[in-house]
């Protein structure tokens, strides 16, 4: 893991941009050390640079969190694949057209789940080897990845799942083997993901502790009051 | 108004019971004065010396809010009806012939409702006549009731729903009229309580700020830190 650059920000939260072989990501350090951890993915692959991504990780580190980012392939500063760009431009147009797009979705997302995991995995390894990292580890955002993380990840110890965006049919069926504790964010009228397969899912969580909490309006209208519930979620679980 | 009983409790919290003409009520206030009220009501009718209900108001209290309860007519310290007595024993052998309820709980839930939200309003009068409450004026529990009174008595401010209860179809057909914030509790297995029916009056409710928390388990299943969003829910909106 190489740093390539860092900032302090006001806060005193400590900003890092890091590479780990192909992977480009970024740390957040609160003052204390060592910190409990949480994996911050955002839905669908978009950067780890996205501004609401980043907004969510610094305040997540001001209350005393590691956090850490990872572009997955293919996304944010790594080079494209034709096959992704395709994937997404055949998206665009069906979108516009009122056509079907769970079938562009299922060839565009499954893939990027599995090439993701792995790398998440990587990750994680080289974040709990600096002593300014300890445990325990959550996992917050992208419900795909989150998912298939939790199965084969046993060091994830609580995850916040964002219900907007899709979740392949590998990950909804393994959904059952997810035993943790989850948050499982909801926005009631997400134009463009299903209300009904959202519900389905959290109904097909296997933890025993889980909570929904669902909110009016669209995908990017979430209230600032649900970065304070998880908060206190993760503060129940990782502290 | 007349108190008949106090206590002071440990955490400073005064609790005394009160009657007002034929109502039987305890008002739970903090240390500091004036403060917001919350009016607590029962799913149902059930008794406000319930030690739920009481545990919840204690702990509201003490976070700085006025509480009010008051028995239902037919309810708690009033006088048995003979229709409310008979119309329970038919839910009782129903339920235990797994006989369909709706029409039962409508014929007993629905003129409860309608007795008990002007004994509320009374209530309300007589409470923001003491000096040591102030407002605003917030709701929790009891969901028909809640429904009602959101709907023809502007000084409420807020509420919060709890979902396991009949909610008459009066109440369910009112229910786009309520347009204050709310926070709605659902537990997802709640016994006798449809799921679905509580997901549609979540969707069917006027408000633009309006929260579902659902939580796995049933109908006594809700976990502790649900009381503590609650109390946030109500700070956001009433101090």
């Amino acid at each position: 893991m190489q740093f390539t650059s860092e900032q302090r920000l006001d806060d005193g939260v400590l900003e890092r941009e890091f590479t780990l072989g192909e992977i480009p990501g970024t740390l957040w350090t609160p003052g204390s050390a060592p910190a409990p951890l949480i994996l911050m993915a955002h839905n669908n692959g978009l950067p780890k640079g996205e501004p609401r991504l980043v907004a969510r990780a610094r305040h997540c580190a001001a209350n005393g969190y590691a956090v850490a980012a990872i572009d997955a392939p293919g996304g944010g500063d790594r080079p494209r694949s034709a096959a992704a760009e395709q994937a997404r431009a055949d998206l665009r147009r069906a979108m516009q057209a009122g056509e079907p797009v769970d079938e562009i979705f299922e060839s565009f997302i499954g893939p990027l789940v599995e090439k993701a995991v792995p790398e998440w995995r990587t990750t994680l390894d080289a974040l709990l080897s600096l002593p300014e990292i300890g445990g325990p580890v959550g996992y917050s955002g992208w419900t795909a990845v989150g998912v298939r993380l939790a199965v084969v990840e046993p060091r994830i110890a609580a995850a916040g799942f964002f219900a907007g965006g899709y979740v392949p049919r590998a990950q909804r069926e393994e959904a059952r083997q997810v035993t943790i504790p989850l948050l499982f964010l909801l926005q009631w009228d997400d134009e463009g993901n299903p209300r009904q397969r959202a519900l389905d899912l959290f109904d097909a969580f296997g933890s025993k502790e889980k909570t929904l909490h669902a909110n009016m309006g669209g995908h990017v209208g979430t209230p600032w009051f649900e970065l304070e519930d998880g908060g206190r979620f993760y503060d129940r679980h990782l502290k």
